[in-house]
C-alpha cells in the first residue's frame, strides 16, 4: 500500500508539498446526504493556520479551502470529495545550505536515503504543511461524528514542563488561550516559559490529549484493527509524535490489577464503570465510556542555534537555520490530533455496521 | 477491512479461540526460497508457551505447530503458508458465572455489545492464546529479517515497579532469567516483588522494549504508513498494551530542540548520529541507527480477589475468578512484541522495494 | 497486496496445494449470529467433489470440511472462521518427467519464472484443488445471501459446442443431469459429445452462467469497485476462465443504442425494465433486475495425447500426461463460479451499508 | 474499501463530476526518479479529448492538465502526484426533465437508489468525463512501463458490425484514422456505417483490443490477484464495458485441449510458444508472450430517439435527450482501456518485486 491514503471504508488520500503549487485531500467513502460547505472545513483549517500567536511561524498563509467535487446543492453525494488549498507563500528563494545539508531532527537524510534525492524546499512532503490535508479531511469526519452525537475535545495537556493536572482541567478555557490549554493559568505559565526558551533560540514539545464522548460501545475490530491500534497509528503518523497513550497509559504498567481494573456497576439500567483507567477501551473496542488518548510531541527540530551536521557530499559542517519556524507546534497540532482521531472513528463506525446479521436484515429486508 | 489480517505486502491472517479446536495463521506474500522448517517456528512459540515459570499459568499446552502449506522440500514456494496449532486443553468445564458476568478489564462486555453475544469460553477470540498465530507468523518474519542482517532484541525493561536502567542493561542476561530481563539482579528483585504480589492475589504489568539493529535507512512510507505509525499499530494491537514509545518517547515532550536533536557526523565515510533520542526514526523512516520502541503492558485483569461487576442481565454482582491465570503476562508477551515488530518490518521492507526507478531497472532490465 | 485474499469487508484467505497436507480458507468479516454448521459448507463442497460422473477425475477424495474457529453453539461469532479440508490422496509417487517438464496450458513455466522453482506435485498451488477454499467460503457467503433473500442459480450454459438456448432453459433440470445443464436433452447431447472426445484422448471447455435474483438496487461502488468489475475479477480469478460477460456481453458491442437500452416502466408502484440487456447492472450498480453473468472456460490442458514442450533445462521434448484428469471441468466449476459470485456480493452488500447518512443514523441513533 | 481508488502498490485515486469545478487524480506509490512533465500526461489526455472527429461530442474542452505535487525539477519524488483538469464547460443550464427522469442505460436510477438522490448535471460522477482521471494516471503508468521496455498497443478492433480481422491488422494505420482502427479500409467502412446510424438518431458500440509486448514472465499473483483477474477488473470498471476476453476468449470455450494448448519450444536458448491462444497468460501470470485482451463496449445510451422511461416520482413518461453526445465512445475509450491496463501492470510489476528472497538480497545486502 502507498503511504498517502488513510482508512479503509472511510478513506482520505492527501498530497502536496510545503512549497508546491497547492496541498489537498481526497475523501472517499463519505456517506451521502451530509450537509457540507467550505466553511465547515475552513473552521478546522483556521485552528492550524500559522500566525495565530507569537508562538507560531510568521509565515503568512490564509489556507483557504475549495471543494472541487463530491457535493451537490450543499450535501455530499457519496462520491469522492476533493479539497484544495493553494500555497500562497511559495516565492522561490535561496535555500542556501539547506539544499545540500541534512538538518538534524528532520527527514532530509532519510528521504534522500529512500528516494535517492529530495525536494529540499521547506522539507517538501515531510513538511508540517502536509497536515493541511489531514485537517481538511478531519473536518468532514468530525462533521459526521457530530451528527451521530460523538464529540471530540482536544487540547494541550502540557507545554514543555508545564502540565495541566486533571483537577485543574477547565473545558471552557481551552479556546480562551492561544495555547489551547484547559487552564488559562497554566497557559500563562507556559507562555512565560516559551518566551524564555525563544530567547535561547530554542524550541520545545508538549502533550496533546483528546477525549471522545458519545461513542457507542463495540467500535473496533478484533484482532489487528483494534480501536486503540488504529487510533495509535493515526496519531503516530503525525510528524512529531513520539509516544501515544490510552487511559492511564504508561502509568498502567506500574499498577496492580486490583488498582487498574475498572469495576462495572448498573446505573439507571445501563452498564457503567466506577473508574476509567482503561480510557474507554476494553479488548480493543469502545466500552461506552469516554475515550482518552494522549500524544507526546517532540520539540520543533528547526532551531536557530548552530548545530553540527553533515552535507549530502559527506562532509562535517555546522548549520544555522534561519527563517520562520514555530518554537512549538503543539498549539497548532491540537486540531491535527483531533482530525486523525475523527478520521479513524468514522472509518471504524462504518466498518462496524456489518458486525451483526440483524443489522443487515434491518437495512436490506 | 476485517480485523484478523495484518500487513499489506507481507500479510498474516490469524484465527482461533482459546477453547476452540485449534489456533492458526496464514502468511501470504512470503518471498520464495526461504528455508523454513517447523522447528524454526516452534522455537518462537516455545518462548510464549505457558508453564515456563511459576509466574505463568499452569495451563498445560505443548503448542506444537504444523506447516500445512506454502513450503516444498524445506523452502517457501511463494504461496500462502498455513500454520496450525491444536488446542489440547479444551476440556469442557463449568464456566460458572463467567458465562453470564462481565469480567472487569476484559473484553466480555465490549464483545457482547458489538456482536450481541459472545463465546464465553476463556475469552474466546479475545484470549491471549490468539497471539499464538502472531508469534507463528513473527517467527517467519524474523527468519526473513535474519537473512537480511536485521536483528531484533526484545526483553522486559520493567516488571511492575522494578525497572532496568540503561546503564545496567546486559544483553547476555536476557535469556538467563525467566522474566527475560536484561539484568539478572533486577530480575531477582522483580521475582520477589511478584511473589509478594501473588500472595495478595493480585497481578501487575510492565514494560517491554525492542531494539532493531541492521535496518537499512529509508524504510517506512510517507505520510500515513510511517515506520513508527505502523510499528505503533502493531504493538497496540496486542491485547494489554496501553502505550507505545519510540526513542525518548514521552520524555521527548519535555526536552528542548537543542537537547532532542541528534547531531549528524561522518564516520569512516558513513553518516552517523551522535545520540539516538529519535530511536532510529526520522520523518517516519528508519535512519540507519538502532530502532528503539517500548510497549507499556497493563496488569493481568484476571485476579482472584473479589471484584464488583454486573451480569449480562444487568444486575450488580460480586465476581471471584478461579483457575489458572498469569499474575503477569510481560515475560510471555516479549516474543509477541518481537513478532509484531518483525511482521511490520518485513512488510515495509517489501513495500520499499519499488521506491526508486533504479530498483525496477535493476530487477527488470 | 498478496494474492490469496479476496474481498475487503467480507474477506476470504485461502491456502493449500494439490498434494500438500490439507487445503483451507479463513473467512473474516462474517456478521455475527449467522447459523452455521459444517453440513452447510459440505453441501457446497460435494458439488465440486471429484468422481461424481464418468466425466470427472477418478481421484478419490471425500473432501470433508472441519470448522476450526469462528462459531459458537451453532452460530457465527463475528470473528475469523477457519475451514479445513484434509488431502487424503497425497501418496508420494513418481511424478516422472512432470517434475522437470513444462506442461502446455499449465502454470508450470510461469510459476518457475516467478519464484525460481515450483512445487511440481500435481500443480501445487495452481491446481484446481485450490478452489476447495473458495467453495468453502462461497458456501458461507451464499448462506448470508439466502437470509437476505438473494438467490443464485448457476449452471453449464454450454459444454463444448453444445449450448442451451434461452428458450430451452429449464431451471428444474439443472440438478437432474451430471453436467448441471438447464436442459436434460442438451445434457444428453453433450454427454455423447464428451464420450467421443474422450476417445480421442482430448478435452473441452464450456460456458457457465450465473443468475442472481433478489439483489437490492444500488449495490456496487463507483468508479473502480463497480459491481461488474468486482464480479469480473472474481470469475477471472478462477483458473480456466478466459472471458467474462454481463447481460448481452459481447453481443452488446454489435447492437445499437435503441436496441440495447432497457426501457423503464412502472409496475405496481415499482420501477421495472422492459428488457434486461444490461444484465441487471447500470453504471456499475445493481438495478434491481436479475443479475446475469457468464464465464467462458477453456478446455482442460491435461490431455493424454503426446504434446511438444520443453524441459526445465531448456531442451525440446515430447510429453505424454498419464493419470487422472477431468476431460472437462465445467460441471465441477459451476459451484466455483457461484461461490466467487456469492463472495463478491456479500462484500459489496456490506460495503454499501454506509452509503447514506440515514443508514448511520438508523443504526447508531 | 471505497470505489475511487485503484491499485495496491501503485495507486490512483480519482475524483470529479461532469459539471463540477474540476476533475483529477492522485497517484501514490510512483517510484522516484521518473522524468515527468505535464506534456507527457497531456499527450494521453488529448487522445480522449472531445471534438476530435464528427463522431464525437461537440462539447468544447481543452482538458489541460496541471501537476500540483509529487515532482521536483522534472522528476517524480516518490510522493503522491496530484493531477488537476479544470472543467471549462460547466455553464449552468436548464437540465429540463433530465433532472427528474431516469435515462435508460444510464446510472440515474441506480445512483438514486444507492444514495437517495443524485447529481443530475450530466450524470455527475457516472459521466464519461470521470475517465479523465484514469487517463492522466495511465499516462504516468505507461511512462514507467516504457522505461522497462513494456509497450502497449491499443485500438478499435470493431466498430459496430465492422471488425478488423487478424490478417488485416496494420499497426501503422492505427493513428492514421480518427477511429483508431488498425486498418484504414475498415475505418472507412465503419465511418459510412456511423454516418447512416447517426441519421437514425442512434448510437453503436464496438470492441477495443490491447496488446502488451515486453512484459517479463511471472507477473501476477496467485490466486485472486491473477494477471487476467486484475486486468479484467480494470477494464470492466470502465463505464460501458460489458465483456472482457483474454487470448481466444469466448472462442476457447468451444476448442479442444489439443487445439487450445500452446506448445512450448526452444528458440535461441529461450522458451517460446508456437501459438498464443492463451493471450500471454498461464495460471494467472504473464508467460513472456504478447498479452492480448479485448473489451466489448456497449452502444452510447444517450440517443436522440424518443425513449420510454419513468420519473423520479414514479410516473411513466417519454424522454427525448437533446444536446451533445458521442454516437460512439469507442475511439475515445481506446486510450482509457490502455490507461487501465497500464495502471494494472505497473501495480503488479511492483508487487512482484518481492517474490523471491534473492530479489531482497540483491536490493538490501
Amino acid at each position: 500500500m502507498s503511504g498517502s491514503t488513510f482508512g479503509n471504508r472511510f478513506r482520505i488520500t492527501t498530497w502536496g508539498e510545503s512549497h508546491g503549487a497547492a496541498i489537498g485531500a481526497v475523501i472517499d467513502g463519505c456517506p451521502a446526504g451530509l450537509p457540507l460547505e467550505a466553511e465547515d472545513i475552513q473552521a478546522f483549517l483556521d485552528r492550524r493556520k500559522p500566525g495565530q500567536s507569537r508562538f507560531t511561524t510568521k509565515r503568512q498563509e490564509s489556507d483557504q479551502v475549495e471543494i472541487l467535487s463530491g457535493t451537490f446543492e450543499g450535501r455530499t453525494t457519496g462520491t469522492s470529495i476533493s479539497l484544495l488549498v493553494r500555497n500562497q507563500d511559495q516565492r522561490s528563494r535561496d535555500y542556501g545550505n539547506i539544499a545540500s545539508v541534512y538538518r538534524p531532527g528532520h527527514a532530509d537524510y532519510t528521504y534522500t536515503q529512500k528516494y535517492g534525492f529530495r525536494d529540499y524546499r521547506g522539507g517538501g512532503r515531510s513538511s508540517g504543511r502536509e497536515t493541511i490535508g489531514r485537517v481538511a479531511g478531519g473536518a468532514v469526519a468530525s462533521h459526521i461524528l457530530r451528527e451521530l452525537g460523538v464529540v471530540l475535545t482536544t487540547y494541550a495537556k502540557a507545554v514543555g514542563p508545564v502540565e495541566v493536572p486533571e483537577e485543574e482541567y477547565r473545558f471552557e478555557e481551552i479556546f480562551q488561550n492561544k495555547l489551547y490549554m484547559p487552564s488559562n493559568q497554566r497557559a500563562a505559565e507556559a507562555s512565560s516559559y516559551l518566551e524564555a526558551m525563544m530567547k535561547n533560540l530554542d524550541s520545545c514539545g508538549g502533550v496533546i490529549e483528546c477525549r471522545v464522548a458519545g461513542l457507542p460501545a463495540g467500535i473496533g475490530e478484533p484482532v489487528f484493527e483494534k480501536l486503540d491500534a488504529c487510533l495509535g497509528k493515526a496519531l503516530l503518523s503525525i510528524g512529531a509524535v513520539k509516544a501515544v497513550e490510552f487511559g492511564d497509559g504508561i502509568k498502567a504498567a506500574r499498577l496492580n490489577g486490583s488498582q487498574n481494573n475498572d469495576a462495572f456497576f448498573m446505573e439507571n439500567g445501563t452498564v457503567k464503570k466506577k473508574t476509567n483507567h482503561a480510557g474507554g477501551i476494553l479488548g480493543g473496542m469502545s466500552d461506552g465510556d469516554t475515550l482518552v488518548m494522549r500524544a507526546s510531541v517532540k520539540p520543533t527540530p528547526s532551531i536557530a542555534q548552530p548545530q553540527q551536521t553533515v552535507t549530502e557530499n559527506g562532509e562535517d559542517t555546522e548549520l544555522v537555520i534561519h527563517g520562520r519556524h514555530d518554537p512549538i507546534i503543539v498549539p497548532r497540532a491540537v486540531v491535527v490530533v483531533e482530525s486523525m482521531a475523527a478520521l479513524t472513528l468514522v472509518d471504524l463506525l462504518l466498518q462496524n455496521m456489518g458486525s451483526r446479521m440483524e443489522h443487515l436484515r434491518k437495512l436490506y429486508l
